[in-house]
């Protein structure tokens, strides 16, 4: 353990790290386990000798070099393999971590070695068949670079209405490829600004008896590989600069009759004859799109933990910084940490506890994904993995705003805890906040996800009342949902902050919560139906403070659930217990606090003492925590070159490491360029100013 | 009227437009008045005709680049002069205006103008004396250029604890600047990085008897203004990129031993005699200081108005693009504008309505500033005018927080409102909202500050305690108070979603709110007192729950007051009435639903039936708002030049625009300049993969 966990420099930091309650090193093998901890060591290591992954903190570089840095990266990363395809297939859950252990370096140069060789790649294989392989092994030998095209610029959230068409000529036996107009140019596709070769397109399948067969995807040449240029009558170029991930080329695509070959179609779900007949295996057409759209399921999954991890790199800074930074005292002459303060416990403690249950619920969702996959790969027909899979869509569809959600708020309070130095490009926390962003949106609108999650959980409530069925998931996420109206009976009972701390309470309160929610958003739902509106309008009218809130809620739960669990399994190291439990509990009372309105509408709380008791242990629970915070970022800190903030660094020389960075910044102390413009020529104040 | 406020372009917006309950254009000049219409037209449109300030939207203009620009603007500024000083002098509003509408076209350029000649001028003139006006005029015609220095380091919230020293040596009658070490360099100031020849600098002045009378404020050259080199013993640079405002040049300054002659002592609150005596007019050290940050007051005012103004520009984009973008329908052929979702309008509209209460709050505190600044230009030395100065500082200390972070949530719901293109950096939302975010740091730290306006509360409720006051103060926030045992008494008692929607239901929540959190925050300072803490320690420990929330539901029910206030004042024209009180209501609904726990908690409401009125005529206004919300915007929004933001035009042609802008990008349709590095030495894959 000691020799693959170096100790961590000595330095101001020291004081808090000798309070901590247990061993840093111990939770991060819990945690970690070994053979990550080697992976990620070995590639940190490698990226921090390879000068071409060399950079200085907050430096201002173009967008255009950015791209440029990116790629030439992406291309360093063929040659170094940090996961062949066979170690990846062993173990899915490092293609997870170097993903993650990527974006920590710089989430644009994992997006883009990610959405070729995973997005596009995967695609490829998944969605095509025998006669596409060829692009596989040729995507990873970067013969060619890939893309994957389904937004347009009118359209997002509603994949359906997607106006690319493909049209099938039998005379040729081609795909005619054509977008109608600039509306419908492909949109905000990673990699096809500037370096894809082929996309994996999304246009709707005609047949020359000109019957639509909805949504397909083709493989589409878009630039010469032997020139980058691109091929005629495809007008393909870089949208522009973003809020974030810069190093990331996203692109546009029109389509001007474009000609591929009948076989460039990806056939798994669909197929046209070569005299032009539609064959599907699906019967159902809604089905059919399901499956098309299938190699998106995953996405909102690993979504959840890059948010995760974006959150995991701001709370490292953030505490780190005011577990140093002293502002006032008791005395004048005495200033404290402001770690020391309750406020700024408050502010970033509970979301440290957040980072912890999301640490271990991305994970565990992650593997009750991999089993789904394969069960899809044996071809499991069983109605169980038709039922983990409509599981794992509303865990994937909530999962992603919960973390999202979480990273954003977090990330945005400690760039405020941070003050001054937080709001300096140099420590981090504004490109963390920038690259987080997109997780909000991308492979779903937050708000537009969480329906699918409210529907998934009305529909068991529908099918119990109209079938009698006991309600019962694979995951058994939803199994408390049959004693529904038995928990509506319950009340809050804690009466001292202890037993306020137990997270049973909080996770009693949740199902309640859930219960609460379910059936007042039905009783919402019936109400608008019964008012005449029709069902997409009921839908609508019954999303904010129902089915959203539902939604929430229930993922809420089940994160909370997973963690609490984990505090008791028997695999869990005694030494750690006891402050995975705290962040247990924190975790619970504080994310519930954001429902108490709903818990006294119901009333589940009645009369002040409840709402103070929580409060109040939120408070003990932040002053707890508050000597461990240190050691629970060091063990989800990257190392500093990876983190790349130097009042994030592990030595805890706040000042000394930023005043460095500062007078070695690029023409720190040169005056400026421009400097006779204001020596010279001044100006003739309102000479300018018109006469009246 | 018509002449001077030409009719919006017509396009897909004017379904909402001819919609609108009322005429825009009438409430544009109610709340901007014709002199202020006229004043933002001509700066606009000079602007718009000067190619100096020509731009594109989202173009990557490097850091440099960015401050040499904004330097020729501000140059051109002087030249332009649109408020000389005998206007602003008439009109003090027409400051703000120039603030807020040079900041709308962007605030780098608005701050390094203001930082020059409003901060630093300002601060000469007032904390200064006659001997010092030369530099007032050297300013106002770029001779010099100037700089606020207080922050160092390592010190911000607290300034008492500055650790720059100005020691007086008789013999040849100069101070000597010193900054003992890098920790205790001046940092964050606007305008040091490149451009600053002069700074007031603020020290611990020493006499030469060696003690210490505190911190002072000190004009100190810090470039030769004839070459812009730093000049001996000053070590000054630029702190390098930062989230936003990148035009303006922040910077940094070690002095090592800096003579400067005595008279550049800014000696309003202090002055030490050529033999080193120091004289003050202050008895009270603690008075003294108060009076030499003075300079500081009006600002917090300022910044509120300036968070304002940046949820102004990302509403207008949102509430633009939410009323043409088409997503989804009710049937498969027909999408609806995105702004019918009853989701999209619970994002959105409640900002919107937040915008115009305020609109009419800062402008109005803005009034009650002018009139305490009045009085001391007037020495006046009355009781009234002391009671005026705390409750103005109770109010900007307040007023800040509420309007920052207002802004900083409004603008990230705009941003994720919009989804992908509100990622795109040419649509502005990314600049809004990392040139926001200082607003929420600088000036002081929201949730610091916020502890003076509870502390001013508190000292009512001990005055009255202790001597029997009665609670009352010159701009009435406070009068409510001396009733606050009766009003402890109150319940929450509407019956029906109209009777909710009526804003005195609102208004009386928010005092039994303010009053219960007040008599809590006490106990809550007691028991920790009682339980041997000292004031610091209980202080802190009575934050979170207690005095934070305090603060912020004081300044929220004045807001909401005065917003309530002028829906019935008689100068408020008949026609605008009702949507003003649509929007007074929906503001004050959705900001008490942040409290409904504490409602709830202090039996203000019980069972469901409250909260659920509440939500459910927030719903209802909203609705009813969102065929006005366009027409809002419209009254709120700059001309298209100034907003620069193509899905924000006042046309409504979201995609035309976006396009547009999208394909004249630089280098949007050439291949990448590094495309060689795609298409020759393709990577060896695992070529360097270490061997096993």
């Amino acid at each position: 353990m000691e020799s693959l966990v170096p100790d961590l420099p000595s330095g101001p930091l020291d004081v808090y790290r000798t309070k901590a309650s247990f061993n840093w090193k111990e939770m991060l093998f819990f945690i970690e386990g070994e053979d990550v901890i080697k992976f990620k060591k070995h590639l940190f290591q490698t990226l921090e000798s390879d000068t071409l992954f060399a950079r200085l903190p907050g430096e201002d570089v173009s967008v255009e070099k950015m791209k440029e840095l990116t790629f030439l990266r992406v291309k360093k990363l063929f040659s170094y393999d940090f996961l062949p395809d066979e170690e990846a297939m062993s173990n899915p859950w490092l293609t997870v971590v170097l993903n993650n252990s990527l974006g920590m370096y710089d989430w644009g140069c994992s997006a883009k070695y990610f959405l070729n060789r995973g997005m596009f790649g995967a695609t490829v294989a998944n969605s095509g068949s025998v006669r596409h392989l060829e692009y596989v092994e040729a995507i990873n030998s970067m013969k060619i670079f890939g893309c994957f095209a389904l937004t347009e610029v009118s359209h997002g959230s509603n994949t359906r209405a997607m106006r690319t068409t493909a049209t099938y000529d039998p005379q040729t036996q081609e795909f005619v490829i054509n977008s109608p107009d600039f509306e419908a140019a492909k949109f905000w596709v990673g990699n096809l600004g500037k370096t894809a070769t082929h996309a994996v397109l999304f246009a709707q399948l005609y047949t020359p008896d000109q019957v639509c067969h909805g949504l397909h995807s083709f493989i589409v040449p878009i630039r010469n590989p032997q020139t980058l240029r691109a091929l005629p009558g495809v007008l393909v170029g870089d949208i522009g600069r973003k809020l974030g991930q810069n190093g990331l080329d996203h692109g546009f695509a029109m389509f001007h009759k474009v000609r591929i070959p009948r076989e460039n179609l990806l056939n798994k779900t669909g197929e046209v004859t070569p005299d032009g007949r539609y064959v599907t295996p699906f019967k159902d057409p809604n089905k059919r799109f399901g499956a098309s759209l299938g190699a998106l399921s995953g996405g909102r999954i690993s979504i959840t933990r890059m948010a995760l991890t974006n959150l995991k790199l701001a709370l490292t800074v953030a505490i780190r910084y005011s577990a140093t930074r002293r502002q006032f005292g008791p005395k004048d002459t005495e200033e404290i940490p402001v770690l020391e303060y309750q406020l700024q416990q408050w502010r970033l403690i509970p979301y440290l506890a957040a980072a912890y249950a999301l640490e271990h619920f991305t994970k565990t969702i992650f593997m009750n994904f991999v089993e789904f996959q394969m069960g899809q790969m044996m071809k499991d027909r069983s109605d169980r993995q038709a039922e983990l899979g409509r599981e794992i869509h509303a865990i994937g569809c909530s999962s992603k705003p919960l973390g999202s959600w979480t990273a954003q708020r977090g990330i945005q309070e400690c760039r405020e805890a941070c003050g001054g130095h937080g709001y300096l490009a140099m420590n981090r926390l504004g490109d963390l906040r920038n690259d987080n962003d997109p997780n909000c949106t991308y492979e779903g609108d937050n708000n537009v996800l969480l329906q699918q999650t409210s529907n998934y959980l009305l529909s068991w409530l529908q099918t119990k009342h109209h079938d009698g069925v006991k309600i019962e998931s694979p995951l058994h996420t939803v199994d408390f949902l049959d004693d529904y109206q038995k928990i509506l009976q319950n009340k809050f009972t804690a009466d001292s902050m202890e037993e306020c701390m137990d997270p049973t309470v909080c996770l009693s309160a949740y199902q309640w919560l859930v219960c609460f929610l379910l059936v007042e958003s039905h009783k919402r739902l019936q109400q608008q139906k019964q008012a005449g509106l029709h069902d997409f309008e009921a839908r609508n009218n019954s999303q904010v403070y129902y089915c959203r809130s539902l939604a929430l809620a229930y993922i809420e739960t089940n994160c909370l659930q997973r963690f609490y669990d984990l505090t008791f399994d028997p695999d869990t190291p005694a030494g750690l217990r006891p402050v995975l439990k705290k962040l247990c509990a924190l975790y619970g009372l504080w994310s519930l606090s954001n429902h108490t309105t709903t818990l006294y509408q119901g009333n589940y709380l009645s009369g002040g003492k409840p709402a103070e008791l929580i409060q109040m242990s939120i408070l003990t629970l932040c002053s707890q925590l508050k000597d461990d915070a240190v050691a629970l970022v060091d063990v989800l800190a990257p190392t500093d070159f990876i983190l790349n903030s130097p009042i994030g660094n592990a030595d805890g020389q706040i000042y000394k490491n930023l005043w460095s960075t500062v007078i070695q910044g690029a023409q720190a102390l040169e005056r400026p360029s421009w400097w006779r413009e204001f020596c010279s020529d001044k100006p003739v104040v309102g000479c300018l100013r018109p006469k009246l």
